[in-house]
């Protein structure tokens, strides 16, 4: 039975819960295929995440490949394929522990990079997991600067072999996932030299494990980089290359070949290997930032529906501590983000699909702007989702700290996000790059693009706000958001200049700017996601509630964004400081308007209890009975720990003076 | 051998590393002390914490409890007794990996709250480990709000004993460390009840587990609450207690009795209580959160001296990561902060020693201003480490999310100081009530305590920095600290009298404001620290460097506040926006001074590499050789998976279609 201080909450939805889950998920038929997607993993036994929270590493990587490889088999038995609808369903379905996800970058690999012969060789055999696969770019001593990879491929014109080395310690393959223990091939990034000369990075598959008994073929030295703060599933690997020798065909060569003389061609363009990355960068960030925000919310919220603790007024029930202003300025604005990112998410994907459709015609005009867009919205994303979680936990007190509640889980994972796929400070930082590119075109009448138009029409003034309810108009904030990200834009664009010509070397100036760079590439982030949140809030129709609602999120999202950043907006008096006492004002009472549908909107995100696999956030709000029953499940509970015998039972038994 | 990119960093320390060291030791003898503690625990096998990143929950329990008994012995042999001068670094030494914490605590609490008769039965069997006692207070239910525990205890006067039961789930013991698993003893608190009248909370010694055979006693279910975040080596624990009879004699009775007819006596004070919590809110400021952030930056900073990735200047070698104002903004703010605090944890010490000596001459004046500077310190310090202790991580990239590199466990522990022991907020607003009723009492005349004298003494006026030089004057920022707090708890008190003269009940009043209150108690500690700091720096003398570093550290901590909280400077103007450039200026013209001496200045916290436990921070730099062969010894590494023959190797050897 639910309990009766959640089953409150529901009933005074000012909106449907269904109306907006099919809103969010794109429409009635998307939900019905995302349930049943869902249903089918989560009914089936395999797939079960009861003892995650119990288990070592090494039976997490056990528990994932098992899942990978059941994943191939339930696939064939409902009919679905890695193309169809289903499958962008299925990640969250398993919750990501699963394996072989590197598998799947090996393959994309071979698709983009390799030459026709070689997707002909190599791909029928990864799909028929002939063989798995692996990515190995990443070393011990380099990570985002490609360029100084330090494993090296010499070709060996008399064999017609590349000759891979691991000169030194540093230059060992150092986090691949899938290659500690999985793996049998993987893609080894390594310096080609040809006849003692270099030619920068390039990519070879390397077969690493035997296929008959998985023994580590000669010249690798290959194993797993041990504990991590999470994604104990994953057998993040390394590999170190002594005199390991692969045929001239094994170097991916759609873009530039060794000849068997040695000459080196090199063919086609290679811009198309940034727009892999911006399509990497954009797909995790619904995966891998905005659900687990989502999820977050949804424990954090539920539970704080249900927690009571002390009294708003004496003589009363204990109050419930999402009747707390504290609290809910905790958790509300996460559920305004989370909001406001997944209608990101939507302007980033159409952005790219647009893009993608360019290319296609070999129109690349479009790439600076869109790498520049996801490196962005990457950072921003996953640093906002990432606190947002934080915060989610923190609100939940001690019972946020158990592993039941499913919140450590979700931080430690996220975190990662801010690290993986390009670190975000040096995201940020290209980011920064092109907006200083694009503000120098514009200053000089050059044509920028549409992201960044916006640059060019700098409108001089003050905010208009009267009174607090004026900071409730869209415009009123966007401009606001507009008026910063420009100010902050341009302003580092004069201070790069001004050090130049007093004499710094250019790359001394950039150094000395990048902080406020930095802030910059945010804050033109943080403009486009509230103009977006304004314009799909404006556009909604005739859903009866859900627009009222998701203004009033748009209306939080904004407003928080002004309270906890004033200094930027206050520094020029754009807004004045009586005028930041509305926004404080305004924003407060949001609160506690959101707060009265803060329930409803996280039923609307749909979780399975099974994937939040939280004891706070289940859908019945009975925590209490569920942490109790779910801890004496623990390991820690089986049986007497053999520190009585050895330890405890000494001690007791003895005088100390024994000891 | 010492890394050279390291070692290089040594050579140019502007002051005495081995002064700088005994300086915030308290003297040499004190480093003496300290050292001959640590070296005596690290050269024992058995404290060994070199596989700790790879051990279980049971694992990390059961070296925490022969921890705990070899202590004892080594004790003894060591000659070290509890009350001597060793005792303070034990803790520090064994990196907190012990159990029976709660035994101590147990301990203290019937020194406390027992009788004379108490104190003569219990604490020489528990100095004896004649039991292991542990300390019941919160429940499923209830953490912070002990007036809302659910246990009783139902005075039975036939039999001259209370009878102690959990009336609900949400009643039952939850949290108490030692106690899942190790304590026969235990003091719980419940609701008192006698003939049909309530009490209130009161503390009983029950026994929960047999002294023979470690068996639960009649009517008691325990056992251990399941995985957490960290701190798996301690054995939190759950408590339901089924009609447990405990003798009349068994309630702690300092304060207050039942008579063996009924009836009750209240006697002393309880004030004192307050004391206990102040107390223990100031001792784990240093242990649990200053020395964790301390270790966080020793990591980060030497690891930034010897990561090179990326050219800062076209041509020449890959530049230190240390070398980028970008990574110098996330590590040397928090290397200010963990200086910053180190003094502060002086400044409460002595204020509370100075309170101590007070409360036993009677005098309990200073209580309300000690347990209102303990809670804001205590959320502040812990809040501000924490985070440092995240941006530390997240500074290390991908290796720092490796267990091996020591911060993943750093953080995940020192979160949970921002929980226990009160939560941050509500500490925070217990710190606001106070600050709020200082303010009141000022504005009329009354005396208030010396800490918050500035209250009464508000200047007019505006920064007067004319350039960036001038707010390297502590007398500038000091002063734009304290404007700042009065600035915000003088308008939120204001705003909270006039919803309260607006007809606004006053807790629904206090409600609306909390989240005001909670930015104004906190702008007071801000400013403490900052004067706390600077007052530190100007006392310094004669030691060569060492005022001036820790002028410049200062300069930077003050900095870097308003820096990253421009908004409450800028909201009345008392700093403008072309003063805040100055700042920022001068802020980012500190990074590049204070980079010089990084290195020397995390080496003067002294800590072992065996303390650090990081691959990545050891004194020796060898990071990458360091992270190999930490990696090898993991579990992951010693057999090849199960998975293997279950999964994989079926899927390579057949085909898929026989899945």
């Amino acid at each position: 039975s639910v309990n009766p201080d959640l089953a409150i909450e529901r009933q005074t939805a000012s909106f449907s819960v269904e109306k907006l889950t099919t809103w969010l998920d794109g429409g009635v038929e998307q939900t019905r295929l995302r349930r049943a997607v869902v249903e089918a993993i989560e009914r089936d036994p395999v797939f079960s995440r009861e003892n995650q929270y119990f288990q070592s590493q090494n039976e997490r990587y056990e528990a994932a490949v098992r899942n990978a490889v059941h994943l191939q088999k339930k696939m064939n038995e409902m009919g679905w394929s890695e193309n169809g609808p289903e499958f962008k369903y299925i990640y969250r379905a398993v919750a990501g522990e699963i394996a072989f996800l590197l598998h799947r970058v090996f393959m994309r690999s071979v698709s983009m990079l390799g030459s026709d012969e070689q997707v002909a060789k190599w791909i029928p055999l990864a799909s028929q997991y002939q063989l798995i696969g692996s990515y190995a770019q990443t070393e011990l001593g380099h990570g985002t600067y490609l360029q100084g990879l330090e494993t090296t491929a010499v070709f060996d014109v008399t064999t017609q072999e590349f000759i891979l080395n691991t000169p030194k310690i540093s230059a060992m393959k150092w986090w691949p996932g899938d290659m500690g223990r999985s793996a049998t091939h993987t893609v080894v990034f390594a310096q080609l030299y040809v006849h003692g000369k270099s030619y920068g990075i390039h990519p070879f598959i390397v077969q690493i494990r035997s296929l008959q008994d998985h023994s580590l073929c000669p010249g690798i030295t290959a194993g797993d980089i041990g504990p991590k703060m999470n994604f104990e599933h994953i057998d993040n690997g390394y590999l170190m290359l002594q005199n390991v020798r692969v045929p001239r065909e094994n170097m991916l060569n759609k873009f530039c070949e060794v000849q068997p003389d040695g000459t080196y061609v090199r063919r086609g363009s290679q811009k198309i290997n940034y727009f892999t990355m911006t399509s990497v960068r954009i797909s995790l960030i619904s995966g891998e930032a905005i659900l687990p925000l989502m999820k977050a919310c949804t424990i954090a919220i539920r539970y704080s529906a249900v927690r009571r603790q002390s009294k708003l007024k004496p003589g009363e029930q204990e109050a419930k501590i999402l009747d707390y202003q504290t609290q809910q300025e905790k958790l509300l604005p996460q559920l305004a983000t989370a909001y406001a990112f997944h209608f990101i998410d939507d302007y980033l994907q159409e952005l790219f699909d647009r893009g993608y459709r360019e290319i296609q015609r070999k129109n690349f005009d479009t790439l600076p702007e869109l790498h520049a867009l996801s490196s962005g919205f990457k950072a921003v994303v996953t640093q906002f989702c990432t606190s947002g979680v934080e915060i989610c936990l923190r609100a939940c007190g001690g019972h946020g700290y158990s592993l039941l509640s499913g919140l450590p889980s979700l931080y430690t994972k996220i975190i990662a996000s801010c690290i993986y796929e390009g670190e975000n400070t040096i995201l940020l930082l290209q980011t920064a790059r092109f907006l200083i590119k694009c503000f120098m075109a514009s200053s000089t009448g050059q044509p920028i693009p549409p992201s960044v138009a916006y640059l060019a029409a700098v409108k001089p003034g003050n905010c208009p706000a009267k009174n607090k309810l004026d900071f409730l108009h869209p415009d009123i904030y966007t401009e606001a958001y507009q008026h910063v990200a420009v100010r902050l834009i341009s302003s580092t664009a004069a201070k790069l200049q001004d050090l130049i010509q007093s004499g710094v070397k250019k790359h001394d100036a950039w150094n000395q700017c990048t902080v406020q760079l930095v802030q910059a590439a945010k804050a033109h982030c943080h403009y486009i996601t509230v103009k977006n949140f304004a314009e799909i809030v404006g556009k909604i129709e005739t859903k009866a509630g859900i627009q009222k609602i998701m203004k009033h999120l748009c209306d939080l999202f904004a407003l928080y964004g002004i309270f906890s950043n004033t200094g930027v907006f206050l520094h020029d008096g754009y807004i004045s400081g009586a005028q930041m006492d509305m926004v404080t004002a305004s924003y407060l009472d949001l609160l506690a308007i959101i707060r009265k549908d803060a329930v409803p909107l996280v039923d609307a995100f749909d979780f399975t209890d099974k994937s939040l696999n939280s004891a706070l956030g289940c859908y019945d709000g009975q925590v209490y009975q569920r942490l109790y029953e779910w801890a004496q499940k623990s390991p820690t509970n089986k049986q007497m720990s053999p520190a009585y015998g050895k330890y405890l039972k000494p001690l007791l038994h003895n005088r100390l003076s024994k000891l």
